[in-house]
């Protein structure tokens, strides 16, 4: 009975990896993704524009809700800029979709984020919603943000 | 002269060609998803719930502005159903980026969207925005959307 056992058990792994590559295209480029998501969320937990800008590609843009595209350098580190500026401003996001093509040159973050501040009168203004983000592989093999969009999951202007 | 300029031709012929596919990944699943992108706009032109949904791919998501996403055939459906009930209601966008993978089992297409509707005291609402979706191939080699997002360019509240 040894035999068999193991065999189905060889069977299952096998067929777990086929699903899940199945699944993801290309697992390793989406663990290369995965590592760029979480030290780009670092960049703006440390609240660096400079930084927070370089994982966006040079035609890259931020698509930010009630606002027009922040498309390009300069406009994507603006808006980290300003963002820092609000006091006691936190931004954390999760993954909960993360998939890249076979070819491993494109690929997508997607999931749920948390995002507050405090107000002029001291308030803690709280959101949270969803977002995509789309990445490329560069020339130099880095991964950067071709596009990021966002928007809220509460209710237009009750975002408390 | 008539060689080497029929080899200077071909050079730059060549240099363009490997240029946009280096830009598009992928030309012809490219050109796929514009013309999948364009009959999911059609459905929507139609008020067709159910063939606005068939072009999500089953486990795919729509990320509303201010509302839970939309997830699954069902909630997709519904949201689609709920939106062909505003008077007068229409939807169009227009991509400004469409790229696949050099794979050609992923992309996206990105832009911007005009949507506008009657109010219940017969005022149009008009809001314009810009978007990303995920589309992915399916085993059937159809493309599906995987996750589409948008949000407005309107400051909050006044879409006028």
């Amino acid at each position: 009975m040894k035999m068999p056992q193991t065999f189905a058990l060889i069977s299952l792994a096998i067929a777990v990896t086929v699903a899940a590559s199945a699944q993801t295209g290309n697992t390793k480029a989406a663990e290369a993704l995965r590592k760029a998501d979480r030290e780009w969320m670092a960049a703006y937990a440390s609240k660096d524009a400079d930084k927070a800008a370089s994982f966006v590609a040079a035609d890259g843009a931020i698509y930010a809700p009630n606002a027009p595209a922040a498309q390009g350098d300069a406009a994507v580190k603006k808006m980290a800029a300003d963002m820092f500026k609000l006091p006691d401003v936190k931004l954390s996001w999760t993954p909960t979709l993360v998939e890249a093509a076979k070819s491993g040159d494109l690929g997508f973050t997607s999931g749920t984020y948390e995002f507050s501040f405090k107000d002029p009168s001291g308030k803690t203004i709280d959101d949270k919603g969803k977002y995509v983000t789309v990445w490329k592989k560069q020339a130099d093999g880095s991964w950067k943000v071709v596009r990021d969009i966002f928007n809220s999951d509460l209710p237009s202007q009750s975002a408390q």
